[in-house]
């Protein structure tokens, strides 16, 4: 089937299966799958100088680690090659050795999950779906309305009634049948998966569908090869349903098992305060547990990890950090993204960062570390959230007896 | 001194200067200047074969058509190289033989405008300067926010106090000093012209620095390559200031006197109803006189065009055509662009599309046509206009039973 895929292994029973385009969950045990690629010959096939000479700059440079064959027929939006950042200033400012930025908020419809959204097109359309539905705390959403959208597909989406005005609206240019739940997150898969069930739509929710990790692990390959393939000591980035930190990790173990990095970097795990199932399970070392869902961070506001099992063990396996951070504590991070490196992420998209910033402040990292802080989400997103953090412009009349006024104020 | 540049030479009055990275208008007469290339020497250096070898996915890309020897020692952000989609199905639904789209609203600071404030921060290094300024119905500052925030410019920014949003949640974010000026764009220009004077800021004006176009003309390098040196017969876009279509067109014409492509575009400038102060001129053969504000489209809400005598030349030397759309017809192709291609753009970034669509329709251009329609900035920076287009979506309890009463109306 797929040139180097093996199958698709449950994470609970251990058992495999072919990688059908449309598999969910273990028909078995109901547990959640991993796609196992054969590394002896993806390593045939690749190295830094092949790397080196490729042309194409999106997610799909990377087709042998990918279960594709093809990107398929259907017409695309340019997803991935994002925009990565040496960021000495704000380094310098955190009190840091070296630290990237990975802007993936720079991206089609302006977030990463654009990458599993372009891998469940091409999915839905290699098993003859014709419709695609998922729910979202609203990234998800837009990503897969945009890219279904560009395809031709229609779509079903499913977002909590808070989701941020400006996905709403990505929601509703791209023509998705839009249902907003007046309910929690966990309430809002719910009944996507009440409907998908019952209506037979192709299932993009992250956490079922195992082929979207593979989307979304191309973020770690770009780091990697943006890194000139020296991996950093760390990596952090936002956690909800921990779909994306299990991804990530994914990427990084696929390139360290065919060769391409010579370490593993150690994940760094960062949840709001007000919701932090995954890391207060890593921090108290028990099972996880449903908790609230407050903060305005809304994308990882996610009180029932979807992918929990997945996100623990990847954070886990990386010997993995784990910070929390209060709202006020995002917002800040925002400015100084903002201010010292002209990037400009939603609340959640700059969590990473300001976990960055704790981990230091609190000795959990050294500051003889380097690292990667990946912005997962525009800040274009959230504009409320962005005035809360950076304030309101002052207006004056156009008289220069005013702006010398405002000038001794600025 | 710059590799390939003869120098500035004055549009009004003929006369030539060397081309000072502080140069403004013309010393003698006040006139717009225009930067002058040696394309013999140029063509000795680039041909297709050499371009389609090169790695640089930026507008840096071009490095022998810019009048700078070098990107500078600061950082920057990746501005360029944007996504480059072939529209079938939106040209099926409009009736045009070749559509394509050119999304420059996935940029760094989501508009076109990155490209000129990327180059203004560059010349502002090698002028020496220490601060730069601008005034800008909102792009043009927020991306000059974030490309001198990532330099490390500190930055005074003059915007009318109806922006968007979502454009000044960026500035703020990007630690910009804001002034907004409780008027037109006219006023808040001048204002801007007269504190630019008294403290000597660096002036990212895009009409007044002539630097600023070599910039934005970028975009028609990318086209043409994206193209595959093979032009379409019309490019189309939205005009405000003038800047943009003048900038395109000097990217269409370098090209050719390059010898990179064998013949130029028609170009189609789209202008809204309620102020369209260049293509009324055109339409009537005679010089532009001011107009109102009077458009959603808050980008080229421009009464008072500052590069007026560039772009009508643009136009006019394009053997070009005029279209103005109606503010229902931006909202209309926001949401076509949406559907039929995953694109998301702003008002003002959707109404070159809006101007195809009516070009068509009056029989302007032909369906037999090929054509490029830029689309100019992201729609997620105006998010109320996007759902003024589209609508609000349907919110439910998470009870399958409203669902499906939701799904029979959908």
């Amino acid at each position: 089937m797929m040139k180097h895929v093996l199958g698709a292994k449950c994470i609970v029973c251990g058992k495999e299966w072919e990688a059908e385009p449309s598999i969910t969950v273990c028909p078995s045990c109901g547990g959640l799958l991993d796609i196992q690629y054969d590394y002896a010959e993806i390593r045939k096939e690749v190295d830094h100088k092949v790397m080196a000479q490729r042309q194409e700059q999106s997610m799909w440079r990377y087709m042998e680690y990918l279960p594709v064959l093809s990107k398929g027929e259907r017409p695309k939006l340019r997803v991935g090659w994002s925009p990565f950042y040496k960021a000495d200033r704000l380094a310098e400012t955190l009190g840091i050795r070296e630290l990237y930025i990975k802007d993936d908020g720079v991206n089609p419809t302006a977030s990463l999950k654009d990458r599993a959204s372009a891998m469940a097109v091409v999915k839905a359309e290699e098993a003859g779906a014709e419709t695609i539905a998922c729910s979202s705390t609203g990234n998800a959403a837009s990503s897969l309305a945009g890219n279904a959208a560009a395809a031709g597909f229609p779509t079903y989406i499913f977002v909590p009634s808070r989701a941020p005005r400006g996905k709403v609206s990505q929601l509703m240019i791209f023509g998705a049948h839009v249902v907003s739940v007046k309910s929690t997150y966990e309430d809002t898969f719910k009944l996507s998966e009440q409907a998908i069930e019952k209506f037979g739509w192709y299932n993009r929710n992250a956490a079922i569908n195992p082929f979207l990790m593979e989307g979304k692990k191309t973020v770690a390959l770009e780091i990697a090869e943006q890194l000139g393939w020296k991996m950093t000591d760390y990596v952090a980035l936002s956690v909800g349903d921990g779909c994306t930190i299990a991804g990530v990790w994914k990427g990084f173990k696929d390139l360290y098992e065919t060769g391409m990095i010579d370490r593993l970097p150690r994940l760094i795990s960062v949840q709001a305060e007000g919701c932090c199932p995954l890391n207060r399970a890593i921090a108290q070392n028990r099972p996880w547990e449903p908790m609230e869902e407050n903060t305005l961070a809304d994308s990882i506001a996610v009180g029932v990890p979807r992918n929990a099992e997945k996100a623990l063990r990847a954070i886990r396996e990386s010997k993995g950090v784990v910070v929390n951070v209060s709202d006020q504590e995002i917002l800040d991070a925002a400015k100084l993204l903002g201010r010292t490196c002209g990037v400009f992420g939603e609340p959640a998209g700059v969590t990473g960062t300001a976990g960055v910033k704790k981990a230091l402040e609190t000795g959990l990292i050294s500051e003889n570390s380097s690292v990667v802080s990946i912005v997962t989400g525009n800040g274009l997103k959230d504009t409320p959230n962005a005035m809360k953090a950076a304030g309101e412009p002052v207006a004056i009349d156009p008289e220069m007896n005013q702006l010398l006024q405002v000038m001794d104020r600025l």
